[in-house]
């Protein structure tokens, strides 16, 4: 029996001190979800494996943890089919049920089971864990967290502007320095349509986004590689060569794209967001980046990404816009916009810049240290009057070697130790030492609470 | 692809409101816990299967959710075990890994793994969701959130004596008016040893309990139908008709229990608790109370029990003292106590008491109607400057008929309306409009902001 225990690969255990942290970033991210008017929503660990399958590719579909049967999970198998072995056959026959991949999938399928209670434009966020089978590798877990903001049943531009202040705003919040990219998925289209290569958007923005590393020659090398005609490959000199003020490359795109309305519409779109942001104080740079390429199998308008100025880390957050989401459960014509934040990631680059408030974490403020029955019955009183005013407060439940409860507050981090013998008690007053400063004075109940709340 | 969607039978998605009241049950608790000194952590949704199964009895590794292994899972598989399709035994070739099923094994192996770096007594709590493939009903979930606060480490009847403040401090600021029972395991085994029947505990337990039902005669007939002597059913009917105040009570089991260590170990501690807790100002009615006998299996002290007085419905709180938690895996000697709170049953109590407070949504306070494009640039900077005020406030994203707008408004309960069109852009002013009264004033940003704010 006594084996030592382990928990599964890819999944982590999170310490008080981590939870504090992680904390800090979910409320932060929340409260700023909520100053936009996003409500927040949750769904169930598992879904039916019938709303996850088929949704995230041949690949996705291998990743997703499957949830056995409960009974008599072989019923109506054939001994064939059992004898088949086919693993990824039988998982259906096995399994009816999978843990979430990822919190878009569950949200169109809330959308869909509670259209009529849901008043439209639907500004919602959740904040859960996700499971996925990956093989986990250094910053890749099998469970983590998401936090995304989505609003869904409205066209309107003004979406994406706010999506981007939130964007700005949480980061200020953190106090990390951050380049937000913006694309559009139209735009990319439209450098596609007008060169005549529908189907290589990717080997494009890929080579584009080279160019600091490889020079021009070899970006333009790279696309005849790719079987992009010379002529197509002229054409794209003014979108690789691409660079100034936000503004210069707008003009510069509306030159190129003349030819195309979907790309022009890609330019307008872009144009209103990077203008009506231009008004709202952001202080984030946000700068338009056509090799800004994810998602592009989902996302049909803007793009957005957020890389931190002061760490190298992959992108912090993300989002963008997708038509039809609730399709593939039967509700067509809803289109949505959402962004999302790496918590994980976040946390890294917290760490890394040294950026978590001294007070994130709600712990213990002060540690009455037990003596005795005698004086622990003086204690208990002024104690609950201590945690009635607010504060955070313990005694040692056991009366041990005064060292070993000054290094449980050590170890707890507690600011402040409140002491109470013989001299103590006779007074009706504590002696209150401040763990930092090692200073220690005699105060009555209510000097104490006065000090330790300041 | 357009089947109806559904969620797996026992789980749950909530939705803003359901979220709104969860969150305030989870963060008032939360504070409760945190007042009194214990700490968060969080352990993964998936645990190995060796990790939980063997520690909630045969039934509980049936309700096991059990997680398919990634890739071949039939590998080292004969035909022979295939066809046998034995499926608790195949489950665990097939599986490695499951849900967690309560909050305690993962804590107990947290324990186990981290001891190095904990700093002892322990003093935990942790919120999240377990999973059981119970058959679902009323009120019982497939997935639902425990709320525990352990201690653990140390023997001192103080940890109880602060887990009833907590009980009682939680169910105070909840506004539910409760009862707080206390038994004790080792009175239970006193009881059981004087009169010779050690394992007819829950026998006799059932029995006293129904006292009121049933009257004495009845109860001591079934007391006899359990196989129990006259003689000894003599010797019980103090207890059986134990009553009056705690010491009352308390004084009577000393002169029934003085025959056994046990029993009077029990009593003593069971004194100290009520005692103790006595001057502390409980506002709760704390009772002792000998028929709760819950966990008998795993209580070895303490037990305490939470009923709500004004609501017909099971206890929605519990815990007790237990030796050994860690024991199982490797690590002997380590005694804990604690409580756990039902949130499910809160929700219920709450609801049906009507005592959510009227600002636990913490949805938006100011809706920004949308006239157009004229309009919206007007009042995209006064929505920034009252959201960088702290005021939670939105602009309807889409410039639709007035009407659909304050529908929107009414469905998400938002307290008031901004409007702005030609008459306020002149005088840099808005219509602020009171969803409740009706009432409407022009206002500068600035009353505004005032406004809202009150």
């Amino acid at each position: 029996m006594a084996t030592k225990p382990c928990i599964p690969k890819g999944t982590r255990d999170f310490s008080p001190e981590e939870m504090a942290k992680r904390n800090y970033i979910f409320s932060t991210i929340r409260e700023v979800f909520r100053l936009y008017g996003f409500q927040q929503i949750e769904t169930p660990a598992m879904e039916n494996l019938s709303t996850l399958m088929g949704k995230y590719g041949d690949e996705g579909d291998k990743l997703l943890f499957k949830i056995q049967n409960s009974g008599d999970y072989f019923s109506g198998l054939t001994d064939e089919e059992l004898l088949s072995r086919n693993a990824a056959k039988l998982a259906c026959k096995f399994c009816e049920k999978g843990l979430r991949y990822d919190l878009t999938v569950p949200f169109a399928r809330y959308v869909v089971m509670h259209r009529d209670d849901i008043a439209f434009p639907f500004k919602r966020f959740q904040i859960q864990p996700v499971w996925r089978a990956d093989r986990p590798q250094k910053g890749r877990y099998r469970e983590f967290y998401q936090c995304d903001a989505d609003v869904v049943g409205s066209d309107s531009l003004l979406n994406e502007v706010e999506l981007v202040q939130m964007l700005d705003t949480v980061f200020c919040k953190f106090g990390i320095r951050v380049a937000i990219k913006i694309n559009n998925r139209k735009i990319l289209s439209g450098i596609a349509e007008i060169i005549g290569e529908a189907d290589k958007i990717t080997d494009i923005t890929v080579a584009i986004d080279k160019l600091d590393k490889i020079g021009l020659e070899n970006v333009n090398a790279e696309l005849a590689s790719k079987g992009i005609p010379q002529e197509s490959i002229a054409k794209l000199q003014p979108i690789i060569l691409l660079s100034g003020t936000n503004q210069e490359k707008l003009a510069t795109l509306k030159q190129t794209l003349a030819l195309s309305e979907t790309g022009m519409k890609g330019v307008e779109e872009s144009e209103f967001i990077l203008n009506t942001i231009a008004g709202l104080g952001i202080r984030s740079e946000v700068e338009l980046d056509l090799t800004l390429a994810r998602g592009l199998n989902y996302y049909t308008g803007a793009i957005f990404e957020v890389k931190a100025l002061d760490v190298q880390i992959g992108s912090i957050s993300g989002g963008g816009r997708y038509d039809n989401l609730t399709g593939i459960f039967g509700l067509p014509g809803v289109s949505g916009v959402g962004i999302s934040f790496g918590a994980d990631r976040i946390y890294d680059v917290l760490n890394q810049l040294d950026l978590y408030p001294k007070d994130a974490s709600a712990s213990t403020q002060v540690l009455f240290v037990n003596f005795g029955s005698a004086e622990t019955a003086y204690v208990l009183p002024i104690l609950a009057k201590v945690r009635e005013a607010g504060i955070r407060a313990e005694i040692f439940p056991d009366a041990s070697k005064m060292k070993k409860q000054m290094s449980y507050a050590n170890a707890k981090a507690i600011p402040f130790v409140a002491i109470a013998g013989e001299n103590e008690m006779q007074e009706g007053k504590l002696t209150l030492k401040n763990m930092t400063t090692g200073e220690q004075h005699l105060v009555t109940p209510d000097e104490l609470i006065a000090t330790v709340k300041l």
